[in-house]
């Protein structure tokens, strides 16, 4: 089991970690508070999450803060009711293909080296990993007031998100949980 | 309840989660260990921890590390013993007001922003949040390796916090909690 | 207790900390996944898991992305097979003795200073903590993926480390576990 993550791919994670792992998973529940947006936080988010569902545990990952835009579409330019909201749409260009990395940034050259790294190695990106994790059922909730806060709509998310709700829904999630803030 | 989270005010935040939520928590316990100090971090520390003591859970928070400067009264200098706490001390001015931003700063413009922006959409700024959680029975304990690496004294710190304590006290705190890592 | 914390040493930290609170601990199992490799958040780390397995708690470090680097021996030099390995290579030194820190760097003063500052209050360094916490009987695995990513062999990490896994591996551990991604 050891070499299993070294091959996580689209078409064998189900399959491959679900023949090793399933039986003995006693907690049943994995919530992941995805607060960061940035590619080497997003890959952990997203590779325990689709690990955990693949295991059969019941998975929710709850988007919030910079996390958030991850789930916001590539074309969507933020355009809130005011001034600041337009300062922060400045700041951060939505969507997965675009995250930067909290290390090394170096003008974009430092991700870009990392996914193709992975590539190298047949990791999945995190786009493939957001499409694995849809696949498997992992529950995709946005922040409510996140969106609010940068004004948001439903319809500037990708699809197959869950309701957006807030920390008391998160909280009622993590009930017999493992929960990990990342 | 989806929208309960938007209008988090000093006024109406227990009545309204709990009237929402309280019922259902199995888990009794939320300890969070408030490592950070940066404002969009102690955003989620204190959103998260207001919303648990409102649910009817047991609520901790553990400030250790930067963390711990929220917990500083804004016009303590820290005077340290030798010359080392006084070059931590430059670096850091303690207090809630004074908190930056972990990415985006931009000479304090970014967070001056985002109090902008949160007070526009009704969210409570990191200081009321702080008053909340002490009304709602939030624990807050200081940890004192911290308090003394840092030359820090109970004197130093705001009114109503618990005895400072260490990693010890706060893993049996966390004994069947959420426990999270911010 | 509340003066323990700032005594940790290598001489005495098990006994001191399992006489007090070794009785009444009902969790028995702590997972740390490392995901951070710099000076201020492998204290954390380490501290906390030193002082749970005192305390007779089963703890596991999972060590992975830049958190790996705390286990490479200081004078590997990473020689992944391809010119994009070679890049995070530069970009990083692995091995406790040059860990950054996440703020305040400056040219390395930061660091030094802290590593100071820890010393005259008596606290262990990081390369302490490591060898207390194998000393304790803390299980740490280095995450195979990561490895694989950055081109490392198992001679190349330090001694004393259980074998190298994954996120399943992970998770399993977590079961029943307060679990941690610092």
């Amino acid at each position: 089991m050891v070499a299993t993550e070294a091959e996580i791919t689209m078409e064998d994670l189900a399959q491959k970690l679900e023949t090793h792992e399933h039986a003995s998973a006693k907690h049943t529940k994995l919530v992941i508070i995805a607060w960061s947006g940035e590619l080497d936080k997003v890959w952990p988010q997203m590779i325990m999450a689709t690990t955990a569902a693949a295991m059969g545990m019941q998975t929710t990952i709850f988007f919030t803060f910079w996390g958030l835009f991850s789930l916001v579409k590539t074309d969507v330019g933020l355009t809130g009711d005011n001034w600041m909201q337009k300062m922060v749409a400045m700041m951060d260009r939505p969507g997965m293909e675009h995250l930067g990395l909290s290390k090394m940034n170096f003008a974009g050259a430092g991700p870009k080296m990392m996914k193709h790294l992975a590539k190298e190695h047949d990791v999945a990106s995190p786009v493939e990993l957001l499409e694995i994790a849809r696949d498997l059922g992992v529950r995709m909730v946005p922040c409510q007031m996140t969106m609010d806060l940068l004004g948001l709509k439903r319809e500037d998310m990708i699809d197959g998100l869950d309701d957006p709700a807030g920390a008391a829904t998160m909280l009622m999630e993590a009930q017999e949980a493992i929960t990990l803030f990342i």
